[in-house]
């Protein structure tokens, strides 16, 4: 997605070679605009599977997630992170480990929100090692519901996480593929291949 | 807000005569084409303020906050929650006691996403003892920007929040205000003049 490859350039900041801060607009401040383009994005790119619910995680998932549901024209759900959960509550956890924060957290979605009907789009801000992700794909498996596609905004392709859902054998679709943050650059999937053509 | 009204009768629970839950549209599933309505309705009330930026609290506070940025074409930024903040960054900080949680978090917002030529917005989900509010109005306060207004999806108005925040001079623009939750039953404010007249 050409407009947000533009606004990493523009104001994301490259803090080493594995990490992208982009708190400006994304993940602390948040830029409306850009997400409602975004959220336009993962309509369009998931209009043909009958999506009925998007699942993601509290915090930065929510603002693109809510602008997909939006055009998708269907309800959001965000599983809350928990330092620990007490099971009162007919709820579906999944344990996720973040190696950005190096914490444990449990994730935790009300089970009456989703049903083996359900066709779901998993929406996040980053993919990285992919932890996330497929802690929201065992909650989606816990109702019976299926998978339908995850929507990331942000791939840093040289981490392990979008090969380890490929594997399991769902569609994924990050609006922004980073192939590299080595030298202070972030250099992008496509901007790679030209390159190499 | 009559459509917000409605939801509420419709989807809200009365847990006790303190507590309505509203996780099936605003806390935890969210309804994106109320948020949108949400937002747009906050855009018209603070039309005339000259809003450059709108500041909320993760995770609740986002999706009404992210419409309305939207409407209005100005960032929005969320205040994080932390049980204990590291300050190393320049940070605008303030604690917030959650008496609904009985927990209490620091706030903390990177201070260089607000400056004294800010008139900010600050919007939440739901206003009681107006906590949460008083603190993101001292973080705005400490950025020496003024505080535009407060826009509050729902105010209990039986709790003291709205009160106090007018006290200090605010404006307080309630989407939907809860004269009393007693009975099991929901009585907006509106409906309550309407009786009395």
């Amino acid at each position: 997605m050409k407009l947000l490859e533009e606004k990493i350039q523009k104001d994301g900041r490259v803090l080493n070679d594995n990490v992208l801060k982009v708190d400006s607009f994304l993940n602390h401040q948040i830029d409306p605009q850009l997400m409602n383009e975004i959220g336009k994005e993962f309509a369009q790119r998931f209009a043909a599977e009958g999506i009925t619910k998007i699942v993601t995680i509290e915090s930065s998932g929510i603002a693109p997630a809510v602008m997909a549901g939006l055009y998708m024209n269907v309800p959001v759900i965000f599983a809350r992170k928990r330092k620990s959960i007490t099971l009162t509550d007919d709820l579906l956890t999944a344990s996720v480990h973040s190696f950005t924060k190096n914490e444990s957290n449990e994730l935790a979605i009300a089970g009456k929100y989703l049903n083996e009907n359900d066709k779901v789009l998993i929406i996040d801000d980053f993919l990285a090692n992919g932890e996330a992700a497929l802690a929201l794909v065992k909650m989606v498996q816990q109702a019976n519901a299926s998978v339908a596609g995850i929507g990331i905004v942000i791939e840093k392709s040289f981490q392990p996480g979008a090969q380890k859902l490929k594997e399991q054998g769902l569609r994924v679709e990050s609006l922004a593929r980073i192939a590299s943050l080595s030298n202070g650059e972030v250099t992008f999937i496509n901007e790679k291949m030209e390159e190499l053509v």
